[in-house]
């Protein structure tokens, strides 16, 4: 329980309805905020085991189905999550769940979120924006419908800046031009369709929060690193996943497990790519800040959800050293980059507004290094290398190849 | 037939497939490139027909089928239009138009284009974003897989500017900030799902053209006006249409229908809106300009395809003014404005690209008004005036009231 001196804690609007729940930044945040005293409810249509299936891909960690994990944390816990299987484009079903459980806030991370599986081919890149950017209307709809007071707090992500060679602000930039001024949304550049899709919700949500008076906090999410958070530490059963896999692997975790497994680290191209990155802990209580301090009725909030950057080459460095203290020989080898992106480019980030409303974040030090190598320690005799590789090329259409050869 | 001296004319990459081909702006456009001696194809899916019969709309001159209308060109100028019915969200279909025709360039008008049909309410603004989005992103596939050299023509809105409060530029602005520079995508702000997919589709293309490639025209269009142009002037069965209800009529040629039947010109809210204009003349022309003189592969050209900007004020004193010469007294009435948007704001737009290229434009003076009110004059007795009212509200969701009372 959070203590009455926490800013961030259970407010009277503590019903929050998590889309996405079953998923890695979802599960840790359900949880979360369920231990820290808020209602919460999971809504998921469980699509993002069904990629897994479809390419052969699996995460390292063993996890268990949404209801088995869900019936632990309640003995485990004492507390219920309700949950509702199902798509948010299938608006009579998200309806009923509005209707059901009448959020005070919707924590939206229900979105296809890999750039490789939305350049995998025509039928992934179309899928991704379908499901991300038709999905996101519906929810929209849905809380000026059914629920006009509900706070929007929406997954956006990093990426949909680019790598401009100017510095990044907190969603909208003071522009000065030929002698007048205005406020204006920051200009995007997507590098994949899944990037265009958030940049696509970006516009709308914004919209929807002038025409319709919706609150709405958009958290530019950068990349999230690590598997624990005290509740899903609690049991066995609570243990979310950790993908390391060419198409939903990101970075910093894929090199950790790379690194446990004794395969080099692949890094693509140059490896003067930045970008920002999170612990998953910061993730969750993040999240749990938007909703103790939520934006204003018409308000698009926008926050960059990181709290450091690094480089391609300073991520190799760190999990090599780090491997080296557990004894683990380290290669770094570099790849031909199947993306189209700028590998040597500026990078500076404002990133001030959730420290100001009380983020206090974990920095990527050893004892994360140490604790997400641990995890692919532990696990790595369930690897499957052959997922590792960068399976996606930017500029070549083909399933079959994505897919794991058995 | 074009003079040699012309540098907007047929080059020898001539063949012109035209998507949205049997709507407003493509009928028109694509008539007058055949006439000039491009080889042209239309492909549409007649949905737009479909969305008058829908709302119980129809346009105010008497188009004949797509069918009838090509059978006819052909009469009258000996040249073959080959016709593909179907949808761009169909790929196979798409796949094999451009196996068959092998465009050299496709001009991509093929979009729902009405913002009013767009707010209707939660499905027409889903089929919206999705029809035009995942149908663009369909054309891109198309053209990377099929034409990798053709050479796109997108038609964009100048409403995705939205109204800042400085000087709109073509596409993209030269930013300074904290003293460091960079040539940005244009800030973005849409006032409908409409507009916003308008948006969504430029930020597609601008990733296509840098991953794959590809060469890509923007046109962000001003409102259009007017209905004759040479060709469509040739026989009554090339006459274009001319919409003046609610939902698809838009400001200017509505005006001109509203004092055509004695009926006041209602104009939205205080009638500061200012927007951009041009004359079907220039659009035709303009399309010819961007075929002849192409954008480089991996190009994302954006042109601001506007000749002069008007409030609605002024359009309702011009055409009033107009109308008191053809002995109509025309009446202005302010209604309760239907849409979310600033009635009083500041408006400078840039648009001497396709100036540069050679446009000459016809600006809006009394021919033109006297020949949009001379055709409302003339078909005047064909009118309907239930279909003037302004029929959808922003913040309301009901196809009901939206379709015309019999
Ligand atoms: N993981 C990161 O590093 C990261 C970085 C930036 C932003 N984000 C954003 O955070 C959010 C969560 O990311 P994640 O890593 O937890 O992804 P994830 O794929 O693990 O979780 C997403 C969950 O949403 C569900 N989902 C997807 N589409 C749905 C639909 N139409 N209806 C209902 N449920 C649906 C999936 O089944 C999955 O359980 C995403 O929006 C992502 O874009 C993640
Ligand atoms: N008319 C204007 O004032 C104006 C202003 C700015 C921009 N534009 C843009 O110019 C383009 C043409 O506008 P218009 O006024 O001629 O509109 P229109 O509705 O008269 O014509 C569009 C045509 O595209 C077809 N179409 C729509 N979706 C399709 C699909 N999925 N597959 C195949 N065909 C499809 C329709 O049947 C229609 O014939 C649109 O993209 C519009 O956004 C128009």
């Amino acid at each position: 329980m959070a203590s009455m001196a926490d800013k961030n804690s259970p407010t009277d609007k503590k019903r929050v309805l998590i889309i996405g729940g079953d998923g890695y930044c979802g599960w840790a945040t359900s949880l979360y905020l369920s231990n820290r005293g808020w209602d919460v409810a999971i809504l998921d249509n469980l699509c993002r085991r069904a990629f897994d299936d479809e390419l052969g891909l699996s995460t390292l960690t063993p996890i268990k189905t949404i209801h088995q994990r869900i019936k632990t944390w309640k003995e485990v816990s004492g507390k219920d999550i309700p949950l509702y299987i199902g798509d948010v484009n299938d608006y009579d079903f998200l309806t009923s769940c509005f209707q059901e459980f009448k959020p005070d806030h919707v924590v939206h991370f229900g979105e296809q979120r890999s750039a490789p599986y939305s350049m995998v081919d025509r039928k992934h890149g179309i899928f991704t924006q379908a499901n991300n950017v038709l999905g996101n209307i519906n929810v929209l709809y849905a809380i000026q419908e059914h629920a006009p007071e509900c706070h929007l707090i929406k997954l956006g992500t990093m990426g949909e800046y680019g790598t401009p060679n100017i510095d990044i602000e907190e969603g909208f930039i003071e522009i000065e031009h030929k002698g007048r001024k205005d406020r204006l949304p920051y200009p995007k550049q997507g590098n994949s369709w899944y990037h265009l899709s958030k940049i696509h919700d970006s516009h709308n949500i914004h919209f929807a929060t002038k025409a319709w008076g919706l609150a709405c906090t958009d958290l530019n999410q950068g990349v999230v690193y690590g598997v624990m958070t005290d509740e899903t530490a609690m049991h066995p059963d609570l243990i979310n996943r950790l993908d390391y896999d060419g198409v939903f692997g990101t970075a910093l975790n894929r090199f950790c497990v790379q690194a446990a497994l004794g395969y080099p680290l692949t890094k693509y191209g140059k490896g003067g790519q930045t970008r920002g990155f999170l612990d998953i802990r910061d993730t969750v209580r993040c999240i749990e800040i938007a909703c103790a301090q939520p934006a204003e009725q018409g308000e698009m909030r926008v926050f960059n959800q990181i709290t450091e950057f690094w480089s391609v080459n300073q991520l190799c460095d760190l999990v090599q050293e780090a491997g080296g203290r557990l004894g683990l020989d380290v290669e770094i080898k570099s790849v031909p980059n199947p993306r189209v992106e700028a590998e040597e480019h500026y990078y500076n980030v404002v990133h001030s507004n959730l420290l100001e409303l009380g983020l206090e974040p974990h920095l990527l030090g050893d004892s994360i290094l140490d604790s997400v190598l641990g995890f692919a320690m532990q696990y790595k005799d369930t690897a499957d290398l052959k997922q590792i590789a960068p399976a996606v090329k930017w500029t070549e259409f083909s399933k079959k190849k994505v897919a794991v050869e058995v």
